[in-house]
């Protein structure tokens, strides 16, 4: 192993070992916790705001709003009057289990169902950080391409499920759908996929069900 | 400094000094050498084929493309018979300086105008990795939302030139071309924009024509 090699296996290793521990406290307070991963402008943000919306009068909601730069994204979530933190990484291509670590603190954990986590934009780096978190939802939107699933075949497979965002835009951008799910499907067999069009609003009930559903894993408070 | 920027710091000053290398051999066969940075499904590689195209009778090109995973994008490059290199980076988000200089013997150099690289799709990453360039162009599309500016302002500030890609999409998707400018003006006043349709080809032949009129810059072969 060489020796740049070697130091990314050490801070992965660093990185495993606190995530293991919010998991556990994250589990002590029965939150879900939900890592949501794509591009920039893949349209994580309109999509949260959904979710947060949909949600928040079922079960009380958390965000950290992960940014190289800027409060632009936790500007957008504070209007829904839910205790947000923003994090900016000055760089950093990806949350890190010790940034989410720094921020628990800020939030009433034993107050919360589900915190929902914002990471950087990015489909490459923040795929080896685990944070933590009980779920992975990674967001693709048709204006990228259906051949991201082969170009970062990595964020896909250990997704748990995957929100094809933009459908609206369908008509007018070279997506091919058909090639989209076989490609899912040759990577993880057992991967949902929801096509949403955060904008005109379609779709996202069903992902938001899927999500309430999934709360069953868990011992919900309230 | 802490144990991890330390670290960093030592990466990209390893780097530097690979890029300053890279750049004396680069200008020493007078090769305009020009890096291509935005996310995923930003529009690069199809962009790449039309600046191809429209340029590959006036001057001699090569292709360097850069992927976490695959071959998609250079078997895209390698129907115009051109020489071409594939960098697959398995995991890491960015090329950096050794990877260009353990290709660059690939391509004869003293027969090439032009090499165009691709970096990995990423807004991130790529910024602090000199890669011996002359120049560099960064790639939005239109679905990607104005905002980025501000929310990745290093890359933009960095750049040569900025194409924004996907106009077609402008009727269909919530971008502030305004904001846009205006932000791209409070980073960076000397910086060029290409507003550019790949898709439907409008906005290409400007772009390209610049990038001809540039090539003054340098000692041009054949």
């Amino acid at each position: 192993m060489n020796k740049r090699l070697y130091l990314q296996h050490q801070v992965l290793q660093g990185n495993e070992e606190i995530a293991r521990q919010n998991r556990e406290l994250f589990r002590k307070h029965s939150v879900l916790v939900i890592n949501m991963i794509g591009s920039p402008g893949a349209g994580k943000t309109t999509l949260l705001e959904h979710m947060i919306s949909q949600v928040k009068k079922t079960a009380k909601l958390g965000v950290i709003e992960g940014d190289v730069e800027t409060t632009i994204d936790s500007e957008r979530i504070a209007r829904y009057a839910i205790p947000t933190v923003q994090i900016n990484t000055h760089g950093a291509c990806h949350l890190d289990a010790r940034m989410i670590a720094d921020v628990t603190p800020h939030f009433s954990l034993s107050d919360l169902d589900v915190l929902l986590i914002e990471n950087v934009g990015n489909l490459v780096c923040p795929t080896e950080f685990d944070l933590g978190e009980k779920m992975r939802i990674v967001v693709l939107s048709t204006a990228e391409g259906a051949d991201k699933v082969q170009k970062y075949p990595a964020v896909f497979q250990q997704a748990d499920a995957i929100v094809l965002s933009k459908t609206d835009l369908l008509p007018y951008v070279p997506f091919d759908l058909d090639k989209f799910y076989q490609e899912l499907a040759l990577l993880n067999q057992r991967i949902l996929i929801f096509p949403v069009s955060a904008l005109h609003g379609e779709g996202v009930k069903e992902f938001v069900e899927w999500l309430i559903q999934k709360r069953g894993d868990f011992q919900w408070k309230g």
